[in-house]
């Protein structure tokens, strides 16, 4: 088989599933060590065609799939790996272009500071930020608190809200920094009357918690941290997207003010994982925590790298699908999807708050529903378990004020009104 | 355009540049800036057909491309993204598996252990190591060190070789521990004798380091690092893979006493960027450092996360594009390359030694060759941008005891000898 040939047979594979969405369980319904016990124990000695790794997803892996792709999906945050965004992967591994130093990808380098700047126009953030991607929110957080720490020496925590993201956490604990939880007010946002910040380096801001997408009171934080000297990361890894509508901008007040803003297109922008985006107006700070040019890489131009702002030396061309999504969506369409999903979320609260015996357990801001059935939270739970055993729907859960809570976050592109009413139907039906 | 008709396209798109590769400059021709200047100010308003994107894939971007696919790429390290590997990449866009927990993903979670047992198994390492993936060594050796300082409390000195990669300066740098830096004898190995272990946490060998690929006395260092109860890393994120051939076997002795080990799939494995292995047989000492559960990732399941025992909380399919290389090279396809690349740099080792005027520069372990013409540092850089800028092959450089050296180095699936015959035409003309 040539590669035109298996390759035609791949992304009929992938157009088939893509079609047939629908019909997977969406959590998936193996135990564990099922999947593993299926494979052999050791790769062939010979080759093997590829026809060979097709028929085995089907007839090993995908009974182990958890179906992120489904329109059904609402667990965690739901995300989009779509069409432009999956040919562009195609194109990323064809090229196989490895930015280390501005000569070894002049294209890769440029077209991600030019898509960042896009991105950065469509999200409303001022011209002085630059950006550039990171795998994830995980490692966005430990660069900016890096950066930070180094901006800062001598001060050694960094204040976030009981309900900020478990990276912080991490990052903290990579960079041996002491976090400090604020409390929350009833919105589960930061308290910025109980911010202490004596010896704070770093104050992170979250724009969407996970747990309920709450908003921190992002002015008053910069305000404080101007006066203070410390840093402020906003954390807007998922709601970010939001910011692409003029509508839900007020929801982003003051984020213009940070030193540093992560936002993940693999969540809510439509794009394969993984890809998420930093922006800093500090990139000197971000520079001195990670520039190192070694002799092997000492070269004549004088151009930055952006090895020389983020922690891995090496990076894939993920600015490729970035930028295919931003142009075969254009802003009208990430408008669009991020209007309809705010929509359907709305719908959603609103058949929740009709419901007798049903609570909605959080404000509503974005396109995440917190809720809950009257009840124990033992009730709660066993109704989440035999909700998700359907298959027919994935959701997930938080725990507000002690009290075990639903999650549903709407997100994929291909979700419709059908899907988030199957959604509410499956969940009514399992409450019995 | 339906995602079939634009797929077909760029199936066809990639199909045509890996046939074409011999076509291009392997080194960007273009200025600073020339690439960006191209591209539009901001995103568009309205969506784009997708071949809008494939057709400046040629107009816009092709110019600032550095071909690391051309078989006439010989610098830093030459990689391949083979056929399997880019259809693989292919489906993992398609089903845009993101692993956070095992019910994310089993089919991910399970098979990135699988596959890296069964790469395990083809290096000789012993079975009590196990493996996971990180985007990039830099991350695999930033967690590693941040694993051996948690194990070692107190003690904060990294030692490694001159020689060692700067991703082990950088990983310090973020972990807050002082890297010392041991010299090296005359074939650029860590001198053992002038290790000093008092206060060290850790020791970083290298098996194959990226100005030579030299190896450290990894016995020794092993016995020292026992003693003392310091952790011991090995880097052999380019020569890991030539452990797949057991005549090269020998100069791995040792790294099966490491407390961690990382080798790049990416460089000499065929695999498309980026896929970085990283095995431990300490995963406790990588959980104490990384694992985290949020009430929002609490499940009832009782499964270790690969989250727990690495920096990013959310992971791409990546196993998946492995896994489709180790089956479809197998391991005879592997040894082939491997065995062919190292029969080419030797090749190319005799012509340099045989022809007057030219040296070899360092001892010729794997498959790359550092050399120098005669005469000043000044004469061989000079010589090494003429023959980068001739477009027709690419080197780079390092610099040993003060001098300026190139290097050859060869790693991509498509080299023939005829490639390797024409950089020697090549430098030999320029050098004229």
């Amino acid at each position: 088989m040539t590669f035109r040939d298996d390759g035609a047979a791949a992304l009929e594979w992938v157009a088939a599933y893509l079609d047939r969405l629908r019909e997977f369980p969406v959590l998936a319904q193996v135990e564990p060590g099922e999947i593993r016990s299926r494979l052999p124990d050791q790769a062939p000695e010979a080759p093997e065609p590829f026809a060979a790794v097709l028929r085995d997803l089907d007839a090993v892996l995908m009974d182990g799939f958890t179906h992120w792709q489904s329109p059904r999906y609402f667990a965690y945050f739901a995300n989009t790996g779509s069409e432009p965004g999956i040919l562009a992967e195609l194109l990323i591994a064809g090229l196989n272009q490895v930015g280390i130093l501005w000569r070894t990808s002049p294209a890769l380098q440029e077209l991600e500071e030019a898509t960042l700047d896009w991105l950065r126009q469509l999200l409303g953030l001022p011209p002085e930020f630059q950006g550039h991607i990171e795998d994830t929110a995980s490692v966005g957080t430990l660069a900016a608190l890096a950066a930070a720490r180094g901006a800062a020496p001598g001060r050694r925590v960094v204040l976030a809200s009981e309900h900020a993201h478990s990276s912080v956490d991490k990052a903290a604990r990579i960079l041996e920094l002491e976090l400090r939880k604020v409390p929350v007010d009833d919105g589960y946002r930061l308290r910025a009357d109980a911010l202490e910040l004596a010896d704070a380096c770093a104050v992170v801001a979250t724009i969407g918690t996970t747990s309920t997408a709450s908003v921190d009171p992002v002015p008053e934080l910069a305000a404080a941290c101007e006066d203070a000297g410390a840093w402020l990361h906003v954390d807007a890894a998922y709601a970010g997207a939001a910011a692409v509508c003029e509508e839900l901008r007020p929801l982003f007040a003051g984020w213009e003010r940070a030193d540093s803003v992560v936002v993940n297109p693999h969540k809510w922008l439509a794009t394969p994982m993984d890809c998420s985006t930093l922006w800093t107006r500090r990139v000197e700070a971000f520079r001195d925590a990670f520039s190192l040019v070694p002799e092997y890489l000492r070269v004549s131009e004088e151009v930055m790298s952006l090895n020389e702002v983020s922690v891995p030396l090496g990076r894939r061309f993920r600015a490729l699908k970035l930028w295919a999504v931003l142009r075969c969506f254009g802003r009208e369409g990430l408008q669009a999807m991020i209007r309809e999903h705010v929509r359907l979320a709305a719908e959603f609260e609103r058949w929740v708050e009709a419901e007798p015996g049903w609570e909605v357990s959080a404000p509503r801001l974005f396109s995440l529903v917190c809720f809950r059935r009257a009840g124990s939270d033992a009730d709660n739970e066993a109704l989440l378990e035999r909700v998700n055993a359907s298959g027919e729907v994935f959701l997930s859960h938080t725990r507000l004020d002690g009290r075990y809570v639903l999650r549903l976050a709407i997100g994929n592109a291909r979700t419709t009104e059908d899907d988030v009413r199957l959604a509410w139907d499956v969940l009514r039906r399992e409450a019995g």
